[in-house]
């Protein structure tokens, strides 16, 4: 039986898509392809969708068709009813703040972000201070107004924008597990690795050679080529739409591991919108199922997968053959190519500075440090005026090194905060163990998995993965989809568990 | 004083000036980076887009704002005024037909267009013929809608989407002297030639090498590469925005001249976009003057400029920096490379079927076959079972070949009546009598520009070009513009002294 506010929603939905649909194309240009004076030009053009696609999710009518549209919801099947969810939670998410405040959001954040790229460089704190205060003010304000709207607490509604329905109480227990662990664990490791010998091998490896390899290895993991790139950018990103999808790196013709483990970092991205199901790409339920799932679907590919040794026991003879056989690269060493060393070296761990850089046991400290903090500012209990002591004493904590004086390497090193993009930094981390929770499911259902990721197959895991999560879009709630892939909701003992496995 | 309806206009306006621009982009990014499985989905987002932007011009609401705006109309400013006349024009362009008829149109557009693609190469018209009948019916009942809204005759009111304010009664009059003088000059003009001995420099041409040449006098001829690009694609074409103009070429290793030839053609383009008025890029009056206009330009740069004999003087040694020197080519007869055998070589003449393979003597008696018969088509006096026929009559009266049973090479050549673009061809030959007239008036104006273009020196031609076309945007009507340009409107004898002095 048709509904009438049902079908009109769904048209408007799709009007949004193919707006996001050249948007995406347009940001994607814009990191690859763009002259730099045509900058401005696109900046204006980009904006304008998005005020475009912000009318069309608030208008009031937008939400009586949601709500005639939820009255007859009986009529609806289960995946319109999913998605006429997704459509109630985006028109919740846009029309929950007034306009004023996006505008002046959106101006201080462009001024903040545009500022700290060269006061990060100068370590200038002082004047960076007050451009973040003004965006941290607005941005308490946003989470004040965004709360009343979604019934929950400030820190959670802005949480809820990229991990809808998880909230701040459940992450609090998960990232205390945490804590308790990886201090000690981290110190363990290092000195365990003290006495590994690695050998690093000797460049300069050429971008052509690197983006060969990237290719090939994308395409054996199972990227789809006949809707999608790899380019190049400052920033890598997974971009564009499901249906065409454009992912990114950037090269250093000293060391290919970095290019190369970003790569298929991205690819984990793409091939979750490349499976996202096909009869529902321009719908909201046919989209991905937050930051915290995409992440771990990246995070899986990487670390999971290409960190461990079956896939570098597959991968070390090709990138011997791309960096070296290839371009007759005549190394002193040639043992630094064997997967056992290639493994050693993609998992060394060190307590640093830099969350970007940090290795897989570390990166978990670097990010509820900031969580931390942001649930402080957004509650009001910590003035930004404080923050690069707590961020010392902190790091102190967690990683043992102090960041006093240090404001480029400590409280100013991330681009989020700069647009008051808090309520992200949790989802890197959530899906860092999602993934370990989502790899231990697959490896209990193929039961030959390692032997099939050391020769190179990677259909069966595909597959599980298309089945449990791409193909599932918005359907389900986070924990829920968890459950369905998994059989339990997140469980932290998976990530600890997989650490203890590949580091000790 | 402020006007608040023609304010909310320029904020309309503005609003679908960045519609464009994003499908512009992605109208590039399909032709030159897409992969081959993306375009249902591309296709799918530029209707779209396209929809939205024809439903934001046509609204009622648009009408009135503009109806309003036109009676306060003596407090705007003379700018202003021109952009609420263009305005006005693409307001009843937009709602002049019926949406059932446009997506009537479209369907039968696209049906067509896509079997043209294979029954082309097959040479069927047998196929072909009801698929462009179809189209042909459809554009009939456009023509006759436009007509109405418009107060123009049927064909008329078609021209008019391409080049405002221009009708046929003018241009029969113009056509008339160039069908009276072309085909016995062209019998003159190969009589003469036969004589030359031309020598075709041997390739082959590596891309690459073709590539760096291209964007070397793309650099010296004045193309903004902080706002352009220059690309692959297997049309070329000129896209982008004014301020992110992309330009691309196809390259063709045994023959450079092709490519070349087609990158400064190109380059005309865009430098006519790059030239626009600043201040009014976001708005009707901003853009460019019709596609006569436009193309005047192009074959400025190519026709007037770089096939004549001062650029060639100055371009034979870069060319052959690039094609020889470079790339330590050993060519067999090295006089291939002076600018006397370019000239020659860039300027033959010979009578022949392909519109898009013709050179600039014969081009114009295929845009007036096309013409004649257009006119003919959309007042019902020719249908289109009778144009085989009709098509090889007038190759003969023109040309002196005949397409009897050579569909492919006769009517079934061109692309542009598969989607009902009727009222498109003039514009080619008008650009060509356009840019003849212009670069008269310019070499009065700039007493040794011969001199300066044989030394690669095109500062004077940029600003006087920039002056007296590019920064008018549609700032004057077609007529205007000329005379505002030239002293006087559209005549067809600079065009025919051009022919003589070059080929005489």
């Amino acid at each position: 039986m048709s509904n009438t506010s049902y079908s009109q929603l769904e048209n408007l939905f799709n009007r949004i898509y193919q707006l996001q649909h050249l948007a995406s194309i347009g940001h994607w240009d814009m990191a690859t392809m763009m002259p730099a004076g045509s900058s401005h030009a696109r900046g204006e053009a980009l904006a304008e969708v998005s005020v475009i696609i912000n009318e069309l999710i608030s208008d009031t009518s937008t939400g009586d068709l949601i709500q005639n549209a939820q009255q007859q919801q009986s009529q609806l099947s289960s995946w319109q009813q999913a998605n006429l969810r997704e459509m109630h939670r985006l028109w919740l998410n846009a029309s929950s703040i007034s306009s004023e405040l996006v505008k002046a959001k959106a101006l201080a954040g462009s001024e903040c972000e545009h500022a700290w790229r060269t006061l990060r460089a100068d370590n200038n704190w002082q004047d960076f201070q007050p451009l973040l205060q003004k965006v941290i003010k607005l941005t308490i304000e946003e989470s004040q107004q965004r709360a009343d709207a979604v019934s929950l607490s400030p820190y959670d509604a802005l949480l809820n924008l990229y991990e809808p329905g998880q909230n701040s109480a459940a992450i609090d227990v998960i990232f205390a597990q945490l804590v308790e662990f990886l201090p000690d664990f981290i110190q363990q490791v290092v000195e365990q690795q003290a006495g590994d010998t690695v050998i690093k091998p000797a460049g300069p490896f050429p971008v052509e050679a690197q983006r060969e390899l990237g290719l090939a290895l994308m395409k054996k993991i199972g990227f789809n080529f006949d809707q999608g790139r790899l380019d190049v950018s400052h920033h890598p990103f997974c971009g564009g739409v499901a249906e065409d999808v454009r992912i990114t790196t950037r090269y250093a013709e000293d060391d290919f591991s970095e290019s190369l483990m970003g790569v298929l970092h991205e690819t984990g991205h793409a091939k979750y919108e490349q499976g996202l199901p096909e009869d529902w790409l321009n719908q909201p339920v046919g989209s991905a199922r937050g930051m915290g799932i995409h992440e771990s679907q990246s995070l899986f590919q990487e670390m999971q997968i290409a960190r461990g040794q079956p896939f570098l026991k597959f991968a070390a003879p090709i990138i011997q053959h791309y960096l070296v056989n290839e371009l007759a690269n005549e190394q002193t060493d040639s043992r630094c190519w064997s997967a056992e060393n290639l493994y050693q070296l993609n998992n060394r761990v060190k307590a640093d500075f830099i969350r970007v850089n940090a290795d897989e046991v570390t990166y978990p400290l670097h990010v509820i440090l900031r969580y931390d903090i942001e649930k402080l500012l957004i509650n009001e209990k910590l003035s930004v005026s404080d923050l690069p002591e707590i961020w010392d004493a902190k790091m102190q904590q967690y990683l043992g090194l102090s960041t006093a004086g240090n404001y480029k390497d400590g409280c100013m090193q991330d681009i989020h905060w700069t647009d008051g993009s808090l309520g992200y930094f949790p989802t890197y981390t959530l899906g860092a163990m999602n993934a370990a929770q989502l790899y231990h499911a697959a490896n209990k259902e193929i039961p030959d998995l390692s032997r099939q990721i050391s020769n190179g197959e990677f259909t069966d895991l595909n597959q599980w993965q298309k089945d449990k999560i791409w193909s599932q879009g918005s359907f389900y709630a986070i924990d829920d989809l968890m459950i369905y892939a998994t059989g339990e909701k997140l469980n932290p003992r998976y990530f600890i568990d997989h650490l203890k496995n590949r580091f000790m």
